[in-house]
C-alpha cells in the first residue's frame, strides 16, 4: 500500500504546501516524507521569502534528495513540495517540479499532480503565439495562460486560465506570500486543507498531516480556488459544480496509504469493505488467506473476516528498498521478485490459498509470486483482485501500460488464471466495487474499467507521446 | 520483525558464508541483505582465492557499504560475511568484521555472531604472553589461541582452542581455500547449512538461503566444527554433547525473520503458537487485536485466531528508514514515532484494542506508541507481550540496557501500566512460552527472563565493560 | 593564471560546443575541463538527438558534475556546454546554464559568457507582453526575442533579436541539428572556431581545442553567426561592424590561460610584454622577481628578463583545492593564503624582492602575501602590477565589487602601499598597457581601468541587481 | 614537485604528530595536506583520549577522506597521521595506517615511512612463535617485537625491539599520552621537529610545520627515541652513530616540497644547485629553458641562471587532477598527458629548447611530452635530467619499478636519447650532484644512482614480494 511494486500503475506525483510557518521547508519536507509512496523517483521544494524563491529540486527518495545543508537554504514561510515519479529518458531532468517562473505579475511557483487532456494543443496554440516552454509537463500551460491573459485582477486571470484546461489537476501555486490551492472540476485528484498551529497545510492525503500534527480541516473543493495567506484563508469558485463528480477509484484500491482520508473517507474503511465485497461474490472454500503486501493487506484481511478464512502473513517483504542491488551473472530465478518477497513456507505447504491483491496490470508479477507460493507447497491457489479487470488507459494521471499490454484488455479470465498458473483467478464486480464506497456512485472515474471517461480527449495526441516516452525508455535500455 | 526497532533488545550480528562459487561475494552479499535486520549499522565481505584475501569493510546498510565497483574487487570462490550493530563511540572503525589475519598457518579470516564470557580472561593472558588485539571483538581470542597453539594438526588446534572459550559463539573461519562453520557446544545462537548448485553456504537464519535459491541442508550442531572445501565436507565435533542446549528463545520472539527456520523450527510457527498461548491466558473482551509492526504481525494473528478477536492492521509503518530525517526545530511531539508508525484513526475509534507487541525493554517506544492510539480514540487499550517480562541482561550476544533500565526488572506490572497509560498489561506466562516451542525446554536460555544463566561468567568483567561503552556514547551525546 | 584566487575579478562563464562528432558530449566534457579557470561552481552539457535534447547540469568543478554514467545519458552528435561561477544565494539553482526550452521553432538550448546592458529593460518590456521567465540570466531575454519574432525565416528572426541586444555576449545555440555561435558587434568576450577531424568545434579559449586535438580555425567575428550542421559551416553577419570593437583587456591580463590564443592573439606573449613594459617603466634595484602564482608567473619572467634581475619561484602554491577544508577553531592566523601559498624563506631572506601580481582589487589577499613574504625575512617589498588600478566596476561580464571597494577607486598609491605594507607599489602605465598589445588599442575595452564604457547602460538598475545579489549573500552569511 | 607524476619513483607515505594540543586532530589532518604529495591513495589520523584511541583512515586525497563530522570524532590532544601511496590490489584496505593495537601495555598506534630489509625475516619468526599479522606493512613487525619483549620498561623494551629492525625507518608511535618519534641509525628517511605554542609536533618535512603555524626546531636524529607528553620532551639514543649515514638524495632531487627543509638543509636551494651544477657540466646552445613542471621547476631556474639562457613556463599545468576523468572511446592520441600539460606553442615555436626533469624512470611520460614540444615547432630539443642515471631499484622506501624496467639501468644514453626522440640527452653526473649538496657525500644514500647499498638485504624476498604485488596488479587490470 505504502511501497509501490514495478508492476503497478504508477501516478505521477504527490504535492504539499504550507502558508505560515518559519520552518515551512522541514514542514514540507516531512510531508513529502509521508507522501513518497506517491512518487519515488524525484522531489522539490520552493520557498518563497522577501528576497525571493529558494529551489532545491533533485532525483531520488526525499532522504536522498534533501540534507540538512539544503534544507538550511530553503528561507520563508511559504513552501510547496512536490514528489514524482519520472519518466525515465531524456526529459528527466528538466521536468523536476515545482517548477518556477518570472512572469508579468511577479514570481510564480506550481505543483502538480494529475494530467490535462488538452495540453497538447493549448500548448501548440501557444507556442504559437510566441511562448517557451521548459518543461514537457502538462502544468506549464496554466502558467502561460496565467501570463498572457489580460484580466488585471490576479484571481480572474487565474479563473479564466483554468477553465481552458480539461482534465485532471490538483495544483499548488505559490506566489511571493501566498500559497494557492486548487482542484479541477470533476476533483479527479485528492487534495486536503490542513491546519497546524496557525498555520495552513495542504496535501494531496491526510497521511501527511499526521506526521507534522496538522488536523485535517475540509478537502479542497473541485472547482475551487483556495488562497491562503497572512490574511487567512479565501475561497474562491472558478467552476459551477458539473452534473457528476470524478473522483479516482483507484486512490482507494491501491495509491493511496491505508491511514489516509481520500476525498473525504477513510481509504482503510474502503479496503476492507472491497475485501468483505471480494468474499461475498467468491465463495471458494480455502484454508488460509494470504495479502500480496502491502497493498493487500487491508483487503485481505476484511475478506478473511467476511469469509471467515483465516488470514496469514504468508508473504514476507524486505524493506530495504529504494537501493540498487547487484544481481549475480550466474542469474538468481526470479531475482527482482525474491529480493521484495519470501514466502512462509510453514505457512502455506499443503494449504489452499486465497492471495489477495488488489488490480493485476500485466500480471508479470502477481505470476512470480504465484510461482514461489507453490514451490512453497501450497495444495490450491486462488487468485482474488479487490477490482475490475483493467481495460481501458488512463488519460487522468495514472501511468498504466498501453492497451495492449493490460493482461485484462487482451485475456479471457481464464487465459489469465492459466498464466498466472493458479488454480481460480476471479475479480470483484463493478457493481461490488461501488457497493463498497461511501459516496455515491456518479462520484467517481472508473474509466480504467469500463472504458467510461468523463473528460473528452484527443486519443491520437496522447498516443503519440506515449509511444515517443516508450521509444526513449527503449533507447535507454539499447544503449 | 525484520525492522529492527531502538527500544528493543539488538543482537550483535549475523554471518553468512560460501565455498566453492565462482560469484562468492555476490552471493554473500544477498545473504547478508536478507540477514540486514540482524545488524543495520555495519556489513562487511572477505574472500579468497590464489594471490590472498580481499576485504571491503564499511559502515551502514548492505547496500550503502558494498556497490558494484566494491563488488567486483572481492576476487575468489570462498567468502564470508557479517552484519552487525556497531557500538558507536571510539571503536567503530576498528571493530568492523570479518576479521582478518596472518599468523603461522598463513591466511584466516573470521565473522561472529555472538558473545564469550570468559574473553576478556583469555585476552588478559595472552596479551601478558606478547599477543596484540586489534579489536575489541571477543572473536580475536579464537584467533590468537589458534596462532599460539602447539598442536600440529589445524583440526586439533582449532579444537583446543575452541575448548578454552565460554559463551555463546557462531562463527565462520576462512582460509585460503576451506570455509570453517563452528557452533558453541550449547549452541546459543543458530547457524545453518544450506546448498546451491554445488557450493555448500552458511548463513545465521534460512531466509538468507531462500533469496539466493539455496536449500537448508540442517544445522551446524552444537559443538561441530564443519570443514567445506573442494573436497566437500567435512564434520568434526570438538566438545561432546552438554547436558542441556541453550538455544536463545528470544530468536523466536523477536530476532528471526519469521520466514526463517531457527535452530531447525519454523519462526513463524513459533510466533503463531505464542500468539495463541497469550490469547488462552488472557480472555480480555475486546473489539480487535493489532500488532506493533513488524514484529508483533505474526503474533497478534494467532492471538486474534485464538481468541476469536478481529486482527487489523491500525498501525502503519512507514519503509523509508535507515536514512537521516531532520527535525524542525521546533519540535514535533514524538517525531521519532511518527517517523516510523501512524495510526489509522477509523480503525481504532471507540473501540477496545488489545496491542500485541513481542517484549518490553524500557517501554519507551511502547508509551508512545499508546498514546498515539489513544489521540486516535480508542476506548480502552490493552498491552499484551509475547513473551514474560524481560529482568535480567544478557551476556550471550543480546545488547540489553543494564537491569536498572529494564523497565520489568524494577517495576510491578501495575507500575508499567500505569507508565505506558494502558488499561491493562501482560506478559505471556514462562510456561506458556515454554509451552508454544516445538523443541525441549531444556534447550533454551531463558536467562534474559529468569536469570538462570547456562554458562557462568564474571559479572564484573562484564559490567565494567558494559560501563565504558555507555560513557562512551555518552561522550558521544554531549560532543 | 588557470586557478582562481578569491580576491581577483571573476568572469561568469566559459562555453563549448561541437558538431558532427558521435562522441559529441564527451569532447565537451574535456574542453569545459580545459575552460574550468573561467567557472568553478557550475557546469553543464546539453546535446540534441533525434528524440530531443538530454541534460545534465550541476554545482561544483567538471569532474564533480559528470560522472561516465551521466556522460553516458547524453545522446547526441551537438552538444553545447558551460563554466560557470554561481552568484551564491537563492538564484543559484535556477541559472543552470545551458538554458533548455521548446518554443515555436522547437527544441532550442543557449549557453552564454558576458554581459547585457539593457537585458533588465527588454525583460520588462516581455513580462508585460506575457512572456515568462524561468531564470534571471540575461541570456533568456534571447530567447523570448526570438520567440516573438514575427521573422518567418531563423536567421532573420535571429538577427533581428540580436540587434535589440546591448553588451556583452559570445552565446552557443542548438538546435535539433545545428550548432550556432555568435558574438556581439563590438566582441567583448573572446569565441574561437576550431576543427577536430570534420567535426567543428567552438570555445571560449583555444586551450580547449588542444586538449581534444582539434586545430584553431580562426575567430567566430564580431556581428557575426555562425551556423554549423552537417552541410558544413555557414556564415552570416547580423551588424556592421562598429567603429571600434571592444575585446576585453583583461582576458590578456588575468582571466585566459597563458596557452591560450585569445582575439587571435597569443596570450603568453602578451603577458609576456606586459612584464617586459612593467619593467621598463620601474627601475627598481632588487634581488630577485617573484610572481604570485599562477597568474602572475609570465608576467614576472618577462619582467625579470627586462630588468635582468633573477626569476624565482619563492612562492609555492598547493594544488589540491577546488576542495574544502576545515579550519581549526583556535584560528591559525591567515590560514585561508596559507593554505594556497607557502613561502620558501631561503628564496627570499634578506633579499629585496619585487613581487609580481597582475592586478588589485580589494587588495587583501595580496596584503596578507605580503606578510607572509615579511616575516620570511624579506628585506625590502616591491609590489608591482602588469596594469594599470582598476577603478571602474565591469558591466559586461566580469564579477567585480562595487567601486567602494575597489582600493584603488578610492585610494592613493602611497596609501595602498601602507595598507598593504610593502616599500613600494607601482602600476603599469595605461599607456604601457596598450603599447604590449599586438592589436590596435581601439580594439580594446578599457574601461575597468578608465572608466570609457564602450557601450552605454543604465547604472541604475545595473546597481540595484547588484544590491539584490549582495543583499542575498548577507543573509547566507546570516543564516 | 609537489604534485605527482605516474612515471615517477614513489614514496610510501608522509608521517605527521602532535601532542598536547586540544585540536590535535585538526593539526594533523592540514600536516597531512601540506604533505599530501607524499601520498595521494590513503590518510589516517588517529587521536587519543582518556577513553581509547578514535581512528578515521580512508581512501583517496586527505580532502576525501576526511570531513568535519568525521574530524569531530577525534577526540583528544594526542595525535599521529599517515598519508600513502597504496599498493593496488587485493592488500589495500587491510594496509591502512596508522595501525592501532592492544597489546601487553596498553594501546598503541604506529606510522611509518620507510621500508625495512628484514621485515620478511623477523615475521616469519614471529610468526612460527604464534604472532598474528593483521597487515603486510612492514612497520607492524615493530609492534609485535615490542609486545614479546621481556624489557620490564617501556623504553628498553622500544630500543631493544629497534635495534631488530634492519632498513629505513621514520616512525611516529602514539600510546595513551606520549608520542614517540624515532629515526633508524642511517636516517633514510627525513623527520622533522617542530613547536607550536606550547605543543610538539613531528613530521616528515617543515612545510607541515608552516601551514599551522610551527616553528622548526630540529631534526629528529638518526638512532635517537624523542618521547613526547605532558611532562615535555625526552631524548634516547637508542643506537650508536654509524660511521656513515644514508640520508636519501632523491628527496633533495624529487620527493619533497622545496619549501621544506629536508635532513636540515633548504630543498629550494639545494635544487638550485643541482640546475647550476647541470648547466655548467652541459654547455649547449638553446633558446629557452624550460621545466617538466612541478618538479623541475627550481632547477630548471638555477639552470637558466647559470647557463645564461631565458627561462620559460612553457608547459602549462592542468590543476583540477587527483580526480578520475572520462576518456572519450574514439582515444585522443596521449590523452594522459593532454589532461595534464599543455605547451605554449608561441613559447617553443622555431626555438632550440632545453627541457629539464629531474630523473627518468621509465621514459614514458617524457617523451610524449617531448613529442607535445615537438609538434608545437621546437627547432632543437636537449632533454637535460638533474640526477645521474636510474640504474637500480630502492629497497628503503622508494617504489621504483624493477630494474628491468629502469629505462638507464638497460639502455645507453644514445639510445635513451633516440627512444625520447630529443636531439640529445645528460644527465649530470654523480659527482656534479654530491657537489651540488651542502652535506657531507657520506651521509647520502644514492643506491639507487650507484648500487651502493648502505644496509645489507636479502634481495630473493624483497625481489618476491614485488612480484607478487605486480602479479595482483595484473589481475586488477585483466578483471
Amino acid at each position: 500500500m505504502y511501497i509501490r511494486q514495478e508492476d503497478k500503475p504508477r501516478e505521477e506525483c504527490g504535492i504539499a504546501g504550507i502558508c505560515g510557518q518559519a520552518e515551512a521547508a522541514n514542514l514540507v519536507y516531512l510531508m513529502l516524507y509521508a507522501l513518497q509512496h506517491r512518487g519515488q523517483e524525484g522531489a522539490g521544494i520552493i520557498t518563497s521569502n522577501e528576497l525571493g524563491f529558494n529551489a532545491v529540486r533533485g532525483t531520488g527518495l526525499v532522504a536522498d534528495v534533501f540534507d540538512e545543508n539544503k534544507l538550511a537554504t530553503l528561507f520563508g514561510s511559504v513552501a510547496i513540495g512536490h514528489v514524482r515519479y519520472s519518466t525515465t529518458g531524456p526529459s528527466t531532468e528538466k521536468n523536476a517540479q515545482p517548477l518556477m517562473v518570472e512572469y508579468s505579475r511577479g514570481n510564480l511557483a506550481l505543483a502538480h499532480n494529475g494530467n490535462l487532456v488538452n495540453a497538447e494543443k493549448i500548448r501548440n496554440t501557444l507556442v504559437q503565439e510566441g511562448s517557451i516552454f521548459q518543461t514537457s509537463a502538462d502544468s506549464e500551460v496554466l502558467i502561460h495562460l496565467l501570463a498572457r491573459s489580460r484580466e488585471k485582477e490576479f484571481l480572474e486571470a487565474l479563473s479564466t486560465s483554468l477553465l481552458q484546461m480539461e482534465g485532471a489537476y490538483s495544483v499548488l501555486l505559490m506566489n511571493d506570500d501566498t500559497l494557492i490551492a486548487i482542484r479541477d472540476p470533476y476533483g479527479f485528484r485528492p487534495l486536503a486543507l490542513g491546519k497546524v498551529g496557525e498555520a495552513y497545510v495542504v496535501a494531496s492525503e491526510t497521511c501527511a498531516f499526521d506526521l507534522v500534527g496538522a488536523e485535517y480541516v475540509r478537502d479542497v473543493e473541485p472547482g475551487e480556488i483556495l488562497l491562503i495567506n497572512k490574511k487567512g484563508l479565501r475561497s474562491h469558485r472558478f467552476a459551477p459544480k458539473p452534473k457528476r463528480q470524478a473522483h479516482c477509484i483507484f486512490e482507494y484500491i491501491y495509491f493511496s496509504r491505508p491511514d489516509s482520508l481520500i476525498f473525504g473517507h477513510s481509504c482503510w474503511e474502503a479496503r476492507r469493505r472491497l475485501g468483505r465485497m471480494l468474499a461475498q461474490e467468491n465463495e471458494n472454500p480455502a484454508d488460509i488467506v494470504i495479502p500480496v503486501p502491502d497493498s493487500g493487506v487491508c483487503t485481505a484481511i476484511g475478506f478473511s473476516q467476511e469469509a471467515d478464512i483465516p488470514f496469514e502473513m504468508a508473504l514476507i517483504r524486505n524493506h530495504y528498498i529504494g537501493r540498487t542491488f547487484i544481481e549475480p551473472s550466474q542469474s538468481i530465478r526470479d531475482f527482482g521478485v525474491k529480493l521484495k518477497f519470501n514466502v512462509v513456507k510453514e505457512a502455506v505447504k499443503g494449504k489452499r490459498v486465497i492471495v489477495i491483491d488488489d488490480s493485476l496490470v500485466r500480471g508479470t508479477t502477481a505470476r512470480k509470486i504465484i510461482k514461489m507460493i507453490r514451490q512453497a507447497g501450497a495444495k490450491e491457489i486462488h487468485m482474488r483482485l479487490s477490482s475490475p479487470p483493467v481495460k481501458y488507459p488512463c488519460f487522468y494521471g495514472m501511468d498504466f501500460p498501453t492497451r495492449k499490454e493490460l493482461i485484462a484488455a487482451t485475456h479471457s479470465q481464464e487465459e489469465i488464471a492459466k498464466y498466472l498458473r493458479v488454480d481460480s483467478v476471479a475479480y470483484l464486480s463493478h457493481e461490488g466495487m461501488l457497493k463498497a464506497m461511501v459516496e455515491d456512485e456518479n462520484n467517481f472515474c472508473c474509466a480504467c474499467f469500463n472504458g467510461d471517461y468523463p473528460v473528452d480527449f484527443n486519443e491520437r495526441h496522447e498516443k503519440s507521446a506515449r509511444e515517443i516516452v516508450s521509444k526513449e525508455m527503449d533507447q535507454q535500455r539499447i544503449s
